[in-house]
């Protein structure tokens, strides 16, 4: 019994130890026989030590957290400061890796590879965190009270509603499919969104065939059922279509030899390209592949209506209607606002925007201490125009009525920190700084001891906020704000006597913080037959095998934890190895 | 890309070559470019090649086999002779590894790991065999026809239906559970009998967690969420609950540390003991256990009633009735026979039977060319004693009214065949012959040259049937006679003009094949914290971890393809790593 011994050793360790900033725990607890127990103890015990022996008098503030996607994940992976008692509150126990779900619906990777038990991620956390699976269905920001209801198995005598109060509320509930108020799409259409909706997806395909493969049926109804419909042309569709390809020319095509034949992809797109938030060479790419492939790529083209047997579309340019049957339909055309979001944006006067607006700093616009993160908000950035009179008398501060480049200069971060558009106009415009902008409107001849007056001023900033242009509802943003946010959870104290944020230009002081700043680092379109597009910062794209690869190492380093990290990798070479399952689970 | 290109490589060699014998296909095949529709293609044509070329007139017998578990699977596994035209029925187009269920109900192994496609299966066959996905919904015996009834999802129009005439039907429906039609079974328990039905058990164990720590529970009501409750103290049951304590214990007290010390495991057992069928040691150390680890053994104890909030059960000695709360209740007390199997009794008539029943060559009584394998039918055993008169004629060669033992031994071998009791019954009286039998009758003054009249020959087979008992409803008997029956089917025509089977003894010449035989392999009983009970043939016992030892490898020896057998054993190292996904998946 030295191999079970060596192995139950080694799988304690190795749990006990998911960092190795942990060494000092384990090395404690290696000693005791109890180890699991004497962990689990241990960690709440540690932290308030810690807040009793800093803080003894202070009640810790109560951090309500809504969410356990990419925002709230991050933002409760990065969050240090044990001075919060931080509430949990999501309908799903845990975090799952979403780009991967194209992958779990043709069983690529499987569904719980992707995902990782919000409680193991909390319970190494040194900060007091505590999870509820349930879910927010009322915001109340007057009470700072969040509503409740818990979603597990109707079997246990019926719904359980509960509300907890917060000091500090961080909403990071994310979206729900958009269906455009298209008739039919909620009722016959398959969303890609949730690890659930991904595993329906696979069913439905082996349903298809399974329902096709039947003796009773003329090929003209198997030509129906087997007729797959994807509905919208950005990433996460065209990642779809090329997962299906892939799995019914390597793996299905095999199984079901009859009826190989008779299968047709078509993919539908309102915009005349596929892929077009990406350079033109990868929708070209894109789009010239998929043909080859024989998927049916129609663009402009926009579904009106969806029955239970046919989709019927429209031609943009000729306004043309024409119906087709199908035998599943997959709905992945962008996000809306979930209901919660809507009741609390009307409670707060946000009822006339679409999306929940939040400042630079994640803050909700007319709230104090309500954060929101990730796909449930947009930042509404401040215009340069609407400041520019504060700005300019900031500058000046002999009260000249003009600004010399010296002055200038001085505001020159404080402006580009603040107003993140205008750094990029300057580089847009490929100029140095703002002096190059002043230049640029008083014309050429101007020299360092220019001055300019409001006016002039004006004139000159009036093109930047051309430049701003919201975030991309991706894992990256959310991910990132997560991370931002909590920083400034843990440094909330720090700030109150250092603020290091820009100067405020309407008010007196330094903000506390920097604003939030998203930092693009690329993105993948994977095209089926391990070929992916990727561009990358700087324009650079690369399409082909390599990306492929590049593809294969950074979602692998991504990954949550050591488990997914393994449980993905091994599940692409088991792909590799055997194939995909085709059993109708 | 030459890694790419050589995993590509490999995985089309793997995924073509499933086993040594193939590789003259391989070959053949590594030539061409598109060799994955070459193989497909190819398979068919090959064998109605050889078809053609043996009997080029005769059509081709069609044999429908209905089920796809273990009695199915090893039959399509063992069908050699492409003479047949096979046609598969199954709701499940999947071949579930049933015995590992219990470890799929706490994550211990993925529930993905233990199926493989019933196509799968088949296409690696030279014979002719099409697969469809849909329940079997009424035998017609007198007109050799089944109806079937798709179960694909509901959306595509409504549940297809269709049927499909037969030469030669092979039942193997498998059973359900049995209710034992105790009130509120069916709408307040979860079953373990499917791979869907292990997955609600795991969904259901982490909802009632997360449940019970919701923050607004007394904690006499997360008690009541944590009684975990299981029915019926057999093989299944006891390892669901010892399966259900290792998860506590080893992974959910981690992450539920405040309710871990509420939970309960009752094991509700109507008779004296659990593991019954097993030797008296298996028993005491299963129950000794149990009890050292608080599990709540109730044995004697018959439930009465459930309703949506509690059990209630009745002591079978005092008959005192009394009720608990749970959470939740996993049924695992037998099996009952399906609906399909109850018509079809009534229509041959066999409706005063409980279970369908077969003769010892696995065809149903009162049928020609039908028979059923598995755990929906059991073997209807010939008595000794209804047939003693012919077998007494038929050894009574010289019709001389009495048998000699010499005219004795020269039919004891078909006897002893035809009547496997008989061989049972001389094992357990630790007799030699049936010569010992005659003597034991006689008394011991006997000799060689003895002779028995009809009277006396009766009594010394007596007792004999005493030994008949029916087949256990396992994988093993279902696998086992899923073989006997293929090689029936692969010798039917060798048989015809050869018949290999004992004496007819009501009948002229010889039975074209010989009775199934069961032949017992032993049987574990896992226990939880990696010990196994193993009672092996021979009633050789074994209990702790030597035998989790040896169950690992059984269970992963006896794995129907290389890919589930990769599956389940990297899920079991995961496992030991990285312990059980709480997911509420």
């Amino acid at each position: 019994m030295q191999g079970m011994a060596f192995l139950e050793r080694f799988s304690r360790t190795f749990r006990q130890n998911p960092s190795t900033s942990k060494l000092l725990l384990v090395v404690a607890l290696s000693g005791g026989t109890s180890g699991l127990v004497a962990y689990s103890d241990a960690t709440p015990q540690n932290s308030s030590n810690i807040v009793d022996s800093a803080e003894p008098e202070i009640k810790k503030k109560k951090v309500v957290v809504l969410g356990t996607g990419w925002a709230g994940t991050s933002f409760l992976k990065n969050l240090k400061d044990p001075s919060y008692d931080v509430q949990v509150i999501s309908p799903r126990n845990y975090f799952a890796f979403t780009p991967l779900l194209p992958s779990v619906t043709s069983g690529t990777v499987e569904p719980r590879s992707i995902v990782e038990p919000i409680r193991n991620i909390i319970r190494k956390k040194k900060v007091d965190i505590q999870y509820s699976e349930a879910e927010c269905v009322k915001i109340d920001a007057a009470n700072k009270k969040v509503y409740c209801q818990s979603n597990a198995n109707a079997n246990l005598n019926g719904k359980e509603e509960f509300f907890v109060d917060f000091d500090y509320l961080v909403i990071g509930v994310g979206a729900r499919s958009n269906t455009f108020n298209i008739p039919g799409v909620v009722e016959n259409t398959l969303f890609l969104k949730e690890v659930e909706d991904a595993q329906k997806i696979r069913k439905s395909i082996i349903d298809c065939f399974e329902r096709a493969d039947l003796p009773s049926l003329s090929d003209e109804e198997r030509k129906k059922i087997l007729h797959f419909v994807v509905v919208g042309g950005g990433p996460t569709g065209v990642e779809f279509a090329a997962q299906l390809h892939d799995f019914l020319t390597e793996d299905l095509a095999k199984l079901y030899p009859d009826i190989k034949n008779l299968v047709r992809i078509t993919l539908l797109e309102a915009t005349d390209h596929i892929l077009n938030m990406f350079d033109k060479r990868i929708t070209a790419f894109a789009e010239e592949k998929f043909k080859r492939e024989g998927i049916d790529l129609k663009t402009g083209s926009m579904v009106i209506n969806i029955s239970d047997k046919e989709i019927s579309t429209k031609e943009i340019k000729t306004g043309e209607i024409s119906s087709m049957p199908y035998g599943m339909i997959v709905w992945s055309t962008g996000i809306g606002t979930r209901r919660v979001i809507m009741d609390f944006m009307k409670q707060i006067g946000q009822s006339n925007r679409r999306v929940l607006a939040t400042d630079e700093w994640l803050r909700v616009e007319r709230c104090d201490n309500i954060y929101a993160v990730g796909d449930c908000a947009t930042i509404n950035q401040r215009k340069v125009m609407e400041d520019v009179a504060a700005i300019f008398q900031k500058a000046d501060k002999d009260n000249s009525g003009t600004l010399t480049v010296k002055e200038f200069q001085e505001v020159l971060d404080d402006i580009c920190e603040r107003y993140p558009q205008l750094e990029l106009y300057l580089k847009n415009k490929q100029m140095h700084s703002l002096v190059d902008l002043l230049k640029d409107s008083k014309g050429d001849d101007v020299k360092e001891s220019v001055e300019v007056n409001i006016e002039e001023f004006k004139s000159a900033l009036s093109q930047v906020d051309s430049q701003m242009k919201s975030l991309p509802a991706t894992a990256q943003v959310a991910s990132q704000q997560g991370v931002y946010l909590a920083n400034c959870f843990n440094r909330m104290k720090e700030v109150e006597t250092n603020p290091e944020g820009p100067l405020r230009f309407r008010g007196e002081g330094r903000h506390r913080f920097r604003p939030f700043r998203y930092r693009h680092l690329g993105q993948f379109a994977p095209l089926g037959g391990e070929q992916t597009a990727a561009q990358l910062p700087g324009d650079w794209v690369s399409i082909g095998h390599s990306s492929q690869w590049l593809w294969y190492s950074v979602y692998a380093s991504k990954q949550v934890s050591w488990r997914t990290r393994a449980l993905v990798v091994s599940d692409w070479m088991r792909r590799f190895i055997f194939g995909r399952d085709s059993s109708s689970l």
